[in-house]
């Protein structure tokens, strides 16, 4: 597998769904850096799942424990390992789902790729994994401190509902993580409808990253968004990513897009913070496309481990839209990416000899 | 800098605009496979601007030379080395950009991250740098051939026109690579008249890749779709990726969305082949918001090197669209992601022990 | 720091001393493998201190707990995380070294770089971090198990005393894995009489490893001698790497030092199976130089943290000779470096195209 | 294959001994750098053959030509690609070699593992790969010059004669890299003894290292000595490498053997400059094991491709002592090695927060 990644701030997953536990192993941290376990549930408790009846029933405390590389309330340099326990897997659920492929699943190719049957809760699969992204993502979050970068991502859309107002205080407190506060009855409406009818909803999620100092990112292969969008790409779910303006550039012509210069600083942010896939030192803006979640409990039609065409109905524990859950996990690899980037940028800046 | 990238197939890049030349080295070859100039000679002649009066004027034969890892038409397992020359750089005509930023490109952001002025034709941050990828990408194309896989890209979209058939064969042989026939005129309006009004214009490139097998990928952080989005991302000019149906899945349900098995196979493609970061034999399907290219005759505010607002006007050869240029590269990094993961997956694949 | 290392098959440790517990995360293994905790346990219990008033006093069960990446006794394909956690550390014996550099142990410069004062134990520069390369060295254990590879570490030297035989199932047994059963009780006095004096004593580990097949290895880098060799370098205390005949081929000429092919292969093996970097398929055979233990009850001169010349003495519990400690720790740094180099293999063997 | 290594400071290198050319892309270099290509071929001349009767008479220029990276006389940030071009490449000597495996030498490895017959003048394991090993140690010492590091290597040993006193400025001059001005022209006559019996001699080369400061080197994977140790083994020709005092610690005292600290700093140096894997500011000190050079003009068992046992003479222009040629590239992986653990350690330097 690819559970690995980063270049000086570097990231060691594992866990599975209804395994033992999850966890992650976090590298290349500066010693000396304020840090404690206080710290990391706080950003996991805003990913948990359990608090609203628009998310899944899962109840996990998903309690963190740090088993190296702090001290003191100090980072030691060395490797930040810290790991969570499963409590409330329900393989049960899961057992009568073994024998064919859940659509919209990993099912499927994971028994193409590894030979292993459809496992409980999907296995590595699952979005239990974002745990540790988001475990790791705190860790950056300290290491990001001292510039004063803020992160906020939040949902702008849900089904056919979209935000027209902006407010991210409002969505952090919000279920949904919804934007607009005049349109977030309606976003919640959109899942509840999908939920009733056994069903489920897209959306998308927006994330703005402040406090950016110009500079950040490796042309030509590490460019700051094509990590960024590496990075949001490979969280499940996500479909498609959007830096700046985006798809709507298309359309556009470049005395439109270009972002002049005056004496103020940049006139507009068209590119979303990002020039040549290095940080302008304006807010980093970002969009995420999130499918609708896969599991239903809808008759739908598959294949069993043989071959054969089956139908399958998959009842448990899931959330009817993934936005709320995704955007604590999209600022987390932010964080990741950030953070990676702004040590590289210290190993390689210019040298004055 | 971040010229280096691949796990198994590796490729380092290198070369300025208006330096001595560009190269790259591909690493992680398998000997004894079928390779020789002509073949890389080919693939870059796709790429190769100057082609019609859509695409800039400067001419550059962009001859590869091959100057290690090949020998009788057969790869060596050794590191693949390849430059070509710049003959018609004319750097006269940035002498008078050097000391000004020009808007939507690197220039600001080069200057805050490495200390140095704008340089001639954009130095590393130009368009040119795509050759290396490209003439990696002929390799990436070698290794993948066995296994059948096909790549084409194409121009969906042109300013305001979109296209609404797609007919992959006729794009190869348009100057903009449009993809639909009855709409290519359109197309190439939108790119004439805004050409005329020192202008530029956006697009859209699809790309479709068929005959990938069944297990390439790697979760969690290098799943395909991560991987081939964060490589698509690193081209310059590219402002969003969608995988499959991308953003339209926001407004979707689940039970639209997902894609059912019957005793064909996948009833539909909405993931675009890929589940859970693993490729599922059906073809992949990707989308790239390009934006209008920054380089434009009409005149626009900036700032010079001391900070000071000034005016800008840039002339020179430049494409009033990239569309055309970025499609063969698109391809390129594609193929260098699927041959990458392929001799990944060669490498984990289950063991019978 | 540097606690990853890997290229296919990929390994992250963490842990200290006396901290929580100690652990690792092994990535790239194929699924289907069958592997247990049992065996895992199995090459810890090698390892562990304890067995012998040769070695020291400090009591670990060193239980390994597999948190994931096995399910029914084969490996999933998913990463492998495996921890212990600490039982018997007695950071009270260390309180009184909190403020001086203990000689010859890694406190001063860890001060240096990290500015961090000694740790209880060493903290992450302790032997314990070994346990973690032990349990991932199980584990590459079994992806080389269906090759047939065997690994043998033994001790040839202690003080003054040199092996004149080898008898590696006789060193397998010893409490110093002394390898000659005739030198095995001089062995054993050199330890004991350092002891007895508040002092400990160097050695020399001999590792053998059969049954690698021809063409691992990746030059000019990766080279498995350039691998295997700063793979034993990491291991704390090891100070010399030999390969083959090592520092004897300097006196030697070419026609008494090439390996020469007959009708039944190579006629002798005095590069040690190693050929331009690639294995040969003859036996692998390593030395390593072990320095005595730092820690020593003679009072000694050292530095305070505010770089005050103080004395020092150590008490505590530790190995007077590190030999029998390294052998199988570097029994699984070479499983790991094989087993990463047969995966590689697999990826970039020649292609039939 | 493995050419490319580093984790900041990366390089891959290129290139066959009788391909086109050789070269090297150096990425990860800050910008500003004064580097020029006067700099680059001065370490290059001192690695060039030709220079006496006691090495190999092939005459290559090897002059570098710097086709990225660099402009007015500083680096750009960007990677720099050099390149050199092969001018006295004399296939027809190798004609009646390519039938049969050299012994001693990586044609019967390569044969296994690439399915490629020997190619001439040894195709990528020729010596001249270390032509891109000293054009990209050339950049590395350019990083670390503002830092004070000064690298030497000379001959110790050649054959039964071993230095007694080390003369760095001597050796520099000497063509063997003689250390012991008394005992050169002992040296000397071993290697000409050597030829004129067709054969030739293996010998020993030192490496010390000043200017160092405290704190690189990344444990525990990464330990400085763990980075070098396998940089150098990486070097063909080289079976053993020491640190500090090597081998000779087995037989010693922890008493002995531990640097103890005064008020004027380290009383000694053992350890060779690494304590614990960083380094602690004294001199780094390094021994490596040369093996006489393969090819000699007696007649030598091996087989042929068939695996049918034959005889081989090999005449050409080779090294008869590989010492002198292997210091400068010694001193160039060693340049390149700390380099990078320079910039990592730049990155991960403690914060202030």
């Amino acid at each position: 597998m690819g559970s690995f990644t980063g270049r000086i701030l570097r990231i060691a997953t594992f866990g599975e769904s209804h395994g033992k536990g999850l966890g992650v192993v976090v590298e290349g941290v500066p010693a000396g850096l304020a840090l404690n376990q206080e710290q990391v549930q706080a950003e996991l408790d805003r990913r948990r799942p359990g608090a609203s009846p628009l998310t899944s029933a899962r109840q996990e405390a998903d309690q963190v424990e740090i088993l190296s590389g702090v001290a003191g309330g100090r980072t030691l340099g060395s490797p930040i390992a810290m790991i969570t326990l499963n409590r409330d897997a329900r393989s049960g659920d899961y057992a009568k789902l073994a024998d064919r492929f859940r659509p919209g699943h990993a099912d499927y190719t994971y028994f193409q790729k590894y030979g292993i049957p459809p496992q409980p809760g999907g296995g590595r699969a699952s979005g239990r994994e974002t745990w540790s992204r988001v475990a790791a993502g705190a860790v950056a979050r300290a290491i990001l401190a001292p510039l004063g970068v803020e992160l906020a991502a939040y949902t702008i859309q849900v089904g056919a509902v979209r935000a027209e107002t902006i407010d991210p205080a409002f969505a952090s407190e919000h279920p949904l993580r919804a934007a607009d506060p005049s349109l977030a009855e309606a976003m919640v409406a959109e899942v509840q409808d999908a939920r009733a009818a056994g069903d489920s909803v897209g959306g998308v999620v927006e994330l703005v990253i402040t406090g950016v100092p110009a500079g950040l990112g490796d042309p030509v292969f590490d460019k700051l968004d094509a990590r960024l969008g590496g990075a949001l790409l490979s969280i499940g779910g996500v479909k498609g990513v959007e830096v700046g303006d985006g798809f709507a550039v298309a359309a556009r012509r470049g005395s439109a897009n270009n972002d002049q210069m005056d004496a103020d600083g940049f006139a507009s942010n068209h590119c979303g913070g990002i020039l040549g896939g290095i940080s302008n030192a304006e807010p980093i803006m970002l969009r995420l496309a999130i499918k609708p979640t896969p599991s239903i409990s809808q008759p739908q039609s598959t294949r069993d481990l043989a071959g054969n065409p089956v139908e399958i109905e998959i009842h448990g524990r899931h959330d009817p839209c993934l936005c709320p859950r995704i955007a604590p996990v999209a600022e987390a690899m932010a964080a990741l990416v950030l953070a990676d980037a702004w040590l590289l940028q210290k190993a390689q800046a210019r040298s004055e000899s």
